[in-house]
């Protein structure tokens, strides 16, 4: 029998009415003779109230018995959801990590699944239950909660498939129903993609595209779980399938996959530094100590022994990175600070690029022929990411989507 | 070292304010050399909102299921409160009944606690921590959760007392501060009781005083477990000692202990029936088969082979009785059915009844002398209770309050 492990998002679950419905597709699925364990994130909100109450009484929380508070909301979503199965007669049964033996290490908060146990749910399945399984959540050697993280029950739900061999992975979106070649608010002629190898849509989901955590989609890649991606509510709209590169039918695979956006990056130029060795290692040293991500780096041709040095950090961090740069000025040893909030990062992601020869320049053609200025570039093996101003971005979508032919 | 069980009620958690401020009186205990476990309720409201939601989905859900969506808020206080204690650095952790074995039967929703195990408990409070239990739960023998019915956080309290030998069980309330011998808001001059014997409690509880749930009366009972009932909030305030009639210091005994009051019941007479054997029976054994708890009868002297039967019934549950007993007429055969909703039931509870004689007197009198009509009188081995009309009750207590010097 076909066994498929089910994630349903704190949206999908948001509401008596909405836990009804998903049992009814889920009972549906059971009459055409599969095996299914649904993973259920807790009620869209509950998380946040707990998260709110508890520090409320401690701003650093012990970490162990916050994990007790805060998984909670997933344990009563799963015991709902059984309810409103066997409400309709189909047999179901909520399952607690610590009853399968669900195992991560010790980091509360942040945990690792270590092991996943699958007796117990095996048996349970050969019996005709519906096993609904508490998300986010595992417990350690002790037998403590422990949690897994933002995004955590997608992780359970991988985890599950994995173990459990099961046909595949499938995570149910209340607000989107599959991977789009871009976003369809910015460009209306976007298009579902089909199929989606691992890398491409971790440099989607990196890009800013929030239909998949990254750190889901890696997990997937690692232990090789197929993903799909879908509708709660349209459940008749194909989806979008994301796996191994070599899985994907050949007439499927296209040189370009999408083109991702990013509007969340600021820009830095710090102009007139000494081309010495070191310097760089000057400026990044105290922002990475800081805890700021910085993505693109590029430094200009040296003049007179001077160069400038321009990165890209989240606009979130660009007052603190000033302020850690100035505090700096006189170690550093630079002219001027420059800042721009006005960037948007644009990209375009494609496996196809590996193999084909010539797709940067095309990139560059048409933002030339659209008459957008590129401030950076960076590539990597299926990507490339320029930095253009902002109020270009949706143009700038616009003309890649056609010239890779994705409409 | 002292061991004290301590249960603290919905309204005592009911914030993250309550729960920051009893985690300090808690800590100063442990500072007085005191072991402490905690049995906490769900925050105030919680349980409803629970039932609430998952009524929703299903009007009868699955016993199983809906245990575990309902005790999810005690485990949400047992982990704040913990947060609580060690913010103030008091080593404090919470264990689940799966953790330390509380097993109960499994009668889910009402289930009766078979054992409770200790060593896990024992040890955590030998290396000194506060140890915070979830109330109102434990696991069957399936490890799956099972609750205790209402005010089943006591249960809980009592039944750990009793298996760790604590030196007693202390229920803190948020609205009193103790057992009064007479409703404080009815009859200003009611006082504190230092000491009550379990059954004179069993009475007290059981003619409206919502002090302590009978259940954890009678299970403190069984189990010799003594009580202490206090305030949460006044600390220095002392509280009631609930415990055997033979452990209450000789001089803290008296003959009556408090003087209670039911506002709650009705009164059905049933007129002009014969007097013959299976009459009593056909009356009332279609309202005990509607599940309605029948308190006082009584029969009147018979005149001419015909008589008349008196008894009560819960106010809800009046016009129910009344339509059972018509849709019955021509079987029981009767004249007329008389109700009367403006009764109040009025009761002297005493243990010392037992051995001082006169007290049925001395009631019968005090009531006469304040012009108070009796309309039914029913006696138990330490209760006296007599049917009154409604508006004389506060007149009622005030005298007999008076006459059993109370005041």
């Amino acid at each position: 029998m076909d066994l498929i492990v089910q994630k349903y998002g704190g949206t999908s679950v948001g509401s008596t009415e909405k836990i009804k419905y998903i049992a009814k597709n889920i009972s549906k699925l059971t009459k055409k003779n599969k095996s299914i364990v649904v993973v259920v994130s807790a009620m869209a909100g509950e998380t946040d109230r707990l998260d709110k109450i508890t520090k409320k009484i401690s701003k650093i929380p012990n970490e162990k018995e916050y994990d007790q508070v805060i998984s909670s909301g997933e344990k009563i979503s799963a015991g709902l959801l059984s309810i409103a199965l066997l409400e309709i007669k189909t047999k179901a049964v909520s399952l607690d990590p610590s009853k399968f033996d669900l195992l991560t290490d010790d980091l509360h908060s942040k945990a690792k699944i270590l092991s996943v146990g699958t007796k117990k749910i095996k048996n349970l399945l050969k019996e005709g239950f519906v096993v609904v399984v508490p998300g986010f959540q595992g417990i350690n050697s002790k037998g403590d909660v422990t949690t897994l993280g933002r995004g955590g029950s997608d992780l359970t739900a991988v985890a599950l498939a994995s173990a459990l061999k099961a046909s595949h992975c499938e995570l149910l979106k209340d607000d989107v129903d599959g991977i789009y070649t871009t976003d369809p608010r910015l460009y209306k002629d976007a298009k579902k993609i089909n199929y989606i190898s691992y890398p491409e849509m971790l440099e989607m989901s990196s890009l800013g595209s929030k239909v998949l955590q990254a750190k889901a989609v890696e997990y997937a890649n690692n232990l090789k779980v197929k993903l799909y991606v879908k509708s709660t509510s349209k459940t008749t709209n194909k989806g979008t399938w994301v796996m191994d590169e070599k899985s994907i039918p050949i007439k499927e695979r296209k040189i370009i996959t999408g083109v991702t956006h990013d509007l969340k990056q600021s820009k830095i130029t710090v102009s007139g530094i000494e081309d010495v060795p070191g310097v760089a290692s000057k400026i990044f040293k105290p922002i990475g100590a800081a805890g700021i991500v910085v993505d693109m780096i590029v430094q200009n041709i040296s003049i007179d022994n001077k160069t400038d040095l321009t990165f890209t950090i989240p606009k979130d961090d660009l007052n603190k990175t000033v302020k850690i740069l100035k505090s700096n000025k006189s170690k550093i040893n630079y002219r001027e600070i420059i800042q721009d909030k006005e960037i948007a990062l644009i990209s375009i992601v494609g496996a196809g690029m590996k193999t084909h020869t010539g797709i940067a320049t095309r990139m560059f053609d048409t933002l030339s022929n659209a008459k957008i200025n590129i401030s950076m570039i960076s590539t990597s093996e299926i990507k490339i990411s320029c930095v253009i101003n902002q109020s270009k971005c949706k143009k700038a979508i616009q003309y890649l989507h056609k010239e890779f032919k994705l409409d």
